[in-house]
């Protein structure tokens, strides 16, 4: 009988259809894609030509968005520093069940600290977790603003806002980083399509 | 702006990769086949049988076990009455996520309360959520007691234990009763088989 965190009694049940059966089905490998940066910096535009790119290649992905999945799984947290761990650390768990059901799991989300993310990654196998940074400036995600809340964080009406009065740690070794400088603008799709030469180079576009 | 749950400053990421184009990507329809049943009644034992005979058919399913999601996304949850209805909660709401992904998600677990499985049911769309009731009387869950949890409930070593000192709710009307009375026993294909002819009549097995 194991005893697994709060919960004993529980035994941990195989069954004869396994990752690599759907991988095998899907002519993919299952994996998580964390894109990570500041509000504004991009992520779900990222995610979204990731999606459009790889599904018309014929692969399978899903988007895990953290602003989506406070929607459901996650309308129980609030944004206080505990919850925004579980949030992240709930984001991981589910995009880990995503890779072992061989979908390409793409997380879009802010997750500012590296112990969050690193927490992710341990979750995964080896090479399962393809960290990518969205690397543009505090003053372009500030001058974008889309949905006004850096403007919010700067009257103050929004406290604990990430960039603004709450640190952001950049990744300090991570598998993409996707610049973006002032004057610079590549494209979504162009962007999109590094991480999946990245994909097709590690094999992940091919079955198991 | 919405504000939603605990939860403001959220907006809802659209994305132009929609549920309906991964179902055609898959010839199949995003589902969730939700196993309830006491304890021994043969739930995980279904669902293997049913993600056998499944991929057998080229379709992609990913099993949801109320036992092994507590090793991950619910490890912090105990077995008190509100942990086990956050427990089947987070189930009901990952399991929407993998039937949006266009997966056939198969939940197994216990989940005795019809109250708590009605909220499951109302996360999805009409037609989305496909209840199974393993319906085996608990004279012959308890004598397989292939985990010696009856015995230690009858012993007084687990409380709250489905069918010994905690009720367990059969549902009112659902889509499938897999019956199993003393003397009769169906093997776990056969009854896969029907829940698979019930998907292909409903026309989960072709595209949208």
């Amino acid at each position: 009988m194991s005893n697994v965190g709060n919960s004993s009694n529980i035994l941990w049940h195989k069954c004869s259809v396994e990752k690599a059966d759907r991988e095998q089905l899907l002519r993919q490998k299952g994996c998580v894609i964390w894109v990570t940066g500041l509000s504004g910096s991009g992520k779900s535009t990222l995610a979204c030509a990731l999606a459009r790119g790889l599904h018309a290649r014929g692969k399978l992905t899903y988007i895990l968005d953290g602003d989506n999945v406070r929607h459901g799984l996650n309308s129980d947290l609030s944004f206080k520093a505990e919850d925004r761990a579980e949030n992240i650390r709930r984001m991981g768990e589910v995009a880990k069940l995503f890779a072992d059901a061989g979908v390409i799991c793409i997380a879009s989300l802010i997750s500012p600290y590296r112990k969050d993310r690193e927490l992710c990654r341990s979750l995964l196998k080896e090479g399962e977790f393809i960290e990518v940074f969205m690397d543009v400036p505090l003053s372009i995600c500030e001058s974008r603003d889309p949905k006004g809340l850096y403007k919010l964080a700067r009257a103050g009406k929004i406290r604990g806002f990430t960039g603004i009065d709450d640190p952001y740690e950049p990744p300090l070794s991570c598998e993409i980083v996707l610049e973006q400088k002032d004057g610079s603008c590549a494209s979504p799709d162009r962007l999109a399509g590094r991480v999946i030469s990245y994909l097709e180079e590690k094999g992940y576009l091919s079955p198991a």
